[in-house]
């Protein structure tokens, strides 16, 4: 048969030789090669790979007993306890999508959520029962609630009739499991907290959790069995999707309530932890501990910081320690991190300032993401490896979100053009490695030039002083907007404005230089990052303030 | 709208959040991060990954201008030079497929090859001029041929106009390649060397060479930048699927166009390898290579072996030496490694001898690969797991092929059931790790009672002076078959048959032991098999001949 393609015949896929990518086999796997291999540290409790697998079955089979499956969303609202990793293979176990929630949320916006997502069923530890409480008190419709009573928690009043031991007890564990239909089946449902509006629902798949979480081990060069400490809220992008990839990696979860630096460092001593991720702020409060906790680390400790670069005195810090830092840039809409400043053996014969330099720039894009550019967002041309030229950081690949949940309009806004639109504005250097300069709408704007908050942010973060900076715009009569600073210094440090504003004259164009530096405390979210929303309105009252004053 | 649910609206597929999965993204990426690292090194040739993306998708372009296009086949007939490397990758840029040919074959054999994939294209090292030759002389339409003229071959003459060098040469590299259009398209076709009857085409496609390199990576454990030297001929499987696993490791490719053990030592001490893999046959020579030629190794190498266990004097002969061996299992039908004998940290606690025993097994699926089980070929249970009772290795999953070429009922023969059937007969131990038995064909019937065939070649190796062991089937007017060895021994051992039945006697019992045992050289396949085909024919004669001499 002339012009008939000899590979178009017989070669269709079929069960044998085609099955959904989902991170639920990893488990499988390591239960069955590695049963008695610790799993879960928490408190006294202690589970091998075989008992989390028991567990993880008991609880998809519980979930089904009470009805829920496919296209139902299960809402868990707890701290980094071996149920919030159970139900991360539990729940999609039975069809379901788990929806974890940021702990930190006020009753009105878990009322949203749990509206918006259409909730089945809600786990809940009974440390946030009061804001729990109040939010299911605001629906129409309550679902059911199982509570998570955790010797290792406060405590708290129960919601429930049922608490989780008892629920997962009572489960039958002989049907074995079944696959998703469909890879593109979701997976996960996680809120952006979002600075202005309702919060969105972002969805991930099977696939996508399967590639990420592959995509950490390697990215991150991590040995198998390695030892993480949940020092990173499992409730932010299923905490980073290392959820997932601790099962493949058939290592051991360490789990941990509240970040605090002494049990942070003792737990790594103590367990032997090899693994941790976390905001800047989760870095510096080790690097800041007092010296008497920070001794006697002595094994190699890899910690995954994003958010913002690590600043030289908390490299340089931790690095003495044992711990040595990796950048990674990502957003929830990329399964989290999704860039990473991956690096290169030459790099140990730089400069402690180069090394800082390369070290803080934010990298290349993830094994598993096809596509990470910088570009022009109006006419999508990639941005000159000039590292001075600003473009918008673009993904597409298969560690993109499905979209946005009940709301195709933002979903279609976010993937314009054929890519997923990060909203933050980056450089990408001569090697290719991009450094992000700002959040598009952080840029400030002072007579007519562009100003990146970041680069400010940087040359105040060079003050040893100077522990924590944030920039942002202040309406100005002149300029329209100039830089205002807020600034947190170390306990012991003395330093006013005008010192630091000098500090900046030294290192910037004159036109870059804050206008006002505020010397206070930050208020942060839950993950850690600073609420610019509210140095924004700070910062547009202190304005109102001085236009009393005359300008000139 | 109650009823409906919230996850089936507005979340689709889109070039934004889907995309095919390729190895292809693998060297785009490595060339973009690391393009000053070493990739290849031949002979006094270097390339970096910047060159070896550039040469590759120079070839893409070449073969594109040629004409050479999605559906199309391009077989390569070469050594392991760095052309090899290229062609996995620029054969599937231009959306063809790659069919790389087992040197070793005869003329008419390659001519079938040819003929059956419709070869559009044959690119051919001069070292093999005269075999296709032959092979092209008896095709009706004779492909374009591209010679491969390698400065380290021996020489030889040249069949088409131009060599590889100037058609990459003239190719434009303005083109950007493509990604497939579907993560199902063909990238590779491998034809078995099949004991009987014409050898079979075997299809892999994008989504599973993709996700075959990266359990190579995990399921070996292998750290970024490997040096990986190439003891594997490419043509096996794509060498194993390590072409690809090297580009996503970001590693160096060491070329080797003849495995002799001096000059595999002294490439592991010059280039610091850190990974070869190979047939027992590879790692034996090593072992039983001359002292001088083993001491200097500063480093550990890690050893893949495939095709038998590792034989205990040859494992504690190349640990001294700075190997470590791990055994893999798999077939040409799921990417070559598809079974690999994941070890326990607890393991360095056992006795040689159970030590030996552990890594004798071949153990867990790989992580890739959805499913592996060990199932009665009637009912499709699964055997017991008691280290005794033979099923039949089967698996389904993404590392199974698409199916054989133009062959839809060997294809369905081979899915009967809704498992890919191996033919190969396994034990299920406690652990769940399998140990194979034997070929369902090698399986020895004597006296209604199974003798693997296997067992018995294990007891022959535990004899100081075995070198090489194969059992077959040798028939028997009694009996129906008894067991019949052919050996191989040290060059410095004088041992006869009288000694090496008594030895199987003290080890086995009695219907075992094998009738005959002929010393002498063992044939080979190109890949270090033993041609299990002529032993058979050979114990045909023998029996045929013994069979005058009166029984019992």
């Amino acid at each position: 048969m002339p012009g008939s393609n000899p590979y178009d015949l017989g070669l269709e896929q079929s069960p044998v030789n085609y099955r959904p990518l989902t991170p639920l086999g990893f488990i499988a796997r390591t239960a069955q090669v590695y049963p008695q291999r610790l799993a879960v540290i928490h408190g006294a409790r202690r589970y091998n790979w075989s008992e989390t697998y028991d567990r993880v079955c008991r609880l998809s089979s519980a979930l089904k007993a009470a009805g829920i499956g496919r296209g139902d969303t299960v809402v868990l609202i707890a701290a980094n306890t071996p149920e919030m990793i159970e139900a991360h293979f539990g729940v999609p176990m039975c069809g379901a999508v788990l929806c974890t929630v940021n702990t930190r949320l006020d009753p009105a916006a878990i009322a949203y959520i749990l509206m918006h997502c259409e909730a089945r069923l809600v786990i809940s530890d009974t440390e946030y029962a009061s804001a729990v409480g109040q939010a299911l008190a605001l629906l129409e419709h309550r679902p059911r609630v199982i509570d998570i009573d955790d010797s290792e928690g406060p405590g708290g009043e129960r919601l429930g009739e049922l608490d989780y031991e008892a629920f997962i007890g009572a489960a039958s564990t002989d049907e074995h499991w079944q696959e998703p239909v469909d890879e593109w089946q979701p997976i996960a449902l996680n809120y952006t907290s979002g600075t202005t509006g309702r919060p969105k629902g972002v969805v991930y798949h099977h696939r996508g959790a399967y590639l990420a979480a592959l995509s950490n081990m390697l990215d991150w060069q991590m040995p198998r069995h390695s030892i993480f400490l949940w020092t990173l809220p499992m409730f932010h992008c299923n905490g980073w999707g290392f959820v997932w990839t601790m099962a493949v990696n058939a290592g051991t979860h360490v789990c941990l309530r509240r970040c605090e630096p002494q049990r942070v460092l003792s737990m790594i001593r103590q367990h032997g932890v090899t693994h941790y991720c976390g905001a800047p702020v989760v870095h510096a409060m080790l690097a800041h501990a007092p010296k008497e906790w920070k001794v006697g680390i002595s094994h190699r400790v890899h910690g995954l910081i994003g958010g913002a670069p690590p600043q030289l005195p908390v490299i340089a810090a931790l690095h003495r320690m044992g711990i040595d830092l990796l950048q990674i840039y990502g957003l929830t809409e990329v399964y989290g991190p999704a860039v990473v400043c991956a690096e290169h053996q030459e790099w140990s014969e730089l400069s402690t300032d180069l090394l800082t330099e390369r070290k803080g720039r934010q990298g290349v894009r993830y094994t598993a993401q096809e596509d990470m550019a910088v570009l022009d967002p109006e006419d999508f041309t990639p941005v000159p490896r000039d590292g001075r030229s600003i473009g918008e950081v673009m993904f597409r690949g298969n560690m993109t979100m499905m979209g946005y949940l009940k709301d195709p309009q933002a979903t279609a806004e976010a993937f314009l053009g054929g890519w997923f639109h990060s909203g933050d504005l980056a450089v990408v250097h001569e090697d290719g490695y991009i450094q992000i300069r700002d959040r598009a709408k952080d840029i400030i704007i002072s007579g007519g030039e562009n100003i990146s908050s970041v680069e400010v942010e940087e040359v105040l973060y060079r003050h040893p002083a100077v522990r924590t900076a944030a920039v942002v715009a202040m309406p100005h009569a002149k300029w329209g907007e100039t830089p205002c600073a807020f600034v947190e210094t170390s306990p012991d440090a003395s330093i006013g404005e005008a010192e630091l504003i000098a500090h900046c004259r030294s290192c910037l164009a004159h036109y870059k230089v804050p206008t006002r530096v505020i010397v206070g405390d930050l208020s942060k979210t839950a993950t850690g990052k600073v609420r610019k929303v509210e140095l924004r309105e700070h910062a547009l009252r202190l304005a109102t303030r001085d236009a009393a004053i005359p300008i000139d």
